[in-house]
This record gives C-alpha cells, sequence and structure tokens, in this order.
C-alpha cells in the first residue's frame, strides 16, 4: 500500500469516527470547500446544505455509521473510493432503531499541503428493509 | 475544452443513445473489462450482470434516458463526471409511463489505446414520485 492510499484511508476513517461523534466541525475539515455530496432525491449538498441536514440530524438520532472500503484507486492528486455503509438510527426521542445500508463512491482530491479531502461522493444508504 | 474532456463527452453521449437503442453490443464496448455499476438495493453490478438487467428491462419496457453532465473532471487517464438522469419506462405490454431522475457519478479510464471506457458508476436514479 502506498503512502497514498494510506492517507487516504486515515482520512476516510476519521470521517467515519467524526460522523459517529456527530462532530461537524472536524467533518469540515476533511471535505474541499467545492464539496458536493449526490444523494437520492434531493440537489446536491454542498458545505453549507450538509451542514444543516447533518446537524439535524444528530439532533434527532444517535447514528453509528461504519464503512467497509472495497477498492481505493489514486492516480497524482485524484483518488476515487467506494464501499459499503452500514447506519443505524436510533430517535433520541426513544423508538426502535432503523438500519440502513448501501454503497458510496467517493472522489478524493489531494490539496497542495498534501491533505487528502473529499471532493465529491455518491451516496446510496437507504433502509435496509427495501434491499 | 480540452481533447479528453471532449472524448469523454463523446462516450457518454452514445452510451446514452446505445442505452436508448437497447444496444448491448455497444454498451459493451464503451465499458471497462471490470466495470462496477452501484445502485441502490443490490449488489453491485459486473459485465454480465449489468448485460441481464439491461436485456431483461429493454423485453419488458421502451426505456429512454437523457443525461445532462454537470462537471467533467480529467486527471491523466482517469476522470470523473456528475449529472442528472432523467428516464422514462414505458411497459411494452401497454400502462402508464413511469418517469424516474437521479444523480450519476461516474469513474472514466483511458485505455491504452487512447479510448475512454466507463469504470465505475454510482447511479442514484429513482421514481420520480418518491423526489
Amino acid at each position: 500500500m502506498g503512502p497514498d492510499e494510506r492517507a487516504i484511508r486515515e482520512v476516510q476513517s476519521t470521517w467515519i469516527d467524526a460522523v459517529n461523534a456527530g462532530d461537524l466541525v472536524r467533518l469540515l475539515t476533511l471535505m474541499a470547500d467545492d464539496v458536493l455530496i449526490l444523494t437520492s432525491g434531493r440537489a446536491p449538498l454542498g458545505r453549507d446544505e450538509f451542514s444543516a441536514v447533518f446537524l439535524s440530524g444528530h439532533k434527532q438520532a444517535r447514528i453509528i455509521c461504519s464503512r467497509e472500503l472495497e477498492e481505493v484507486m489514486v492516480t497524482g492528486d485524484v483518488a476515487y473510493t467506494w464501499g459499503r455503509d452500514s447506519v443505524s438510527v436510533t430517535p433520541i426521542a426513544g423508538g426502535k432503531a432503523m438500519q440502513l445500508a448501501g454503497y458510496a463512491l467517493t472522489v478524493w482530491r489531494k490539496q497542495p499541503d498534501g491533505r487528502w479531502v473529499l471532493a465529491r461522493e455518491a451516496n446510496m444508504v437507504s433502509p435496509v428493509a427495501k434491499l
């Protein structure tokens, strides 16, 4: 494994930890300024829209996510990865946890300072009952 | 627009035309040997799985697809694009057309012979009623 692949796996792991900690400030340091997250059924999320959705979600539920990376492919200052997410969402007000799962395809970009950040992601997580 | 971006836009356009023509043979020439198409709710589709799904779909319905590319980003021999699909699916046996729409994030790869082929795609097309 080359140093870039190792760095991307570390950022990915930090990303998931920050999601689980509800740590938006940390997440924002791991994404490009022009980040776009594509999901089903709504417009692409930039930094501001992602922040609003993230804060609203973590206010309402305890969210625990894991991601198994299936592939990491680096070409110069750009890389793509894909993997499978498993997510449990437990309402803070009480009630049964919902299980979600699905694939994500991610484009990463190496910054001039050498750090890799998330630039584009298509995220297909959906309720497991639908599978 | 550089020659690689122009070539990718041409392959993308040919891809959509081949989908609309039900031309699987042509589609297979536009994808990498190890292609993977990620969708919601099922395992990634390789060439064989994609072929089965495509033929089955075109046996049951007239499928008309269009894609508006929002971004084309080329880095060496790899590129990514994303855009929005609109699809109408009209059952051949009769009945109302179903409208679908959604984003797709695609990774393209330049072959040793200079041709660009589709290598990875996350496709989030879903029924418009859900939006």
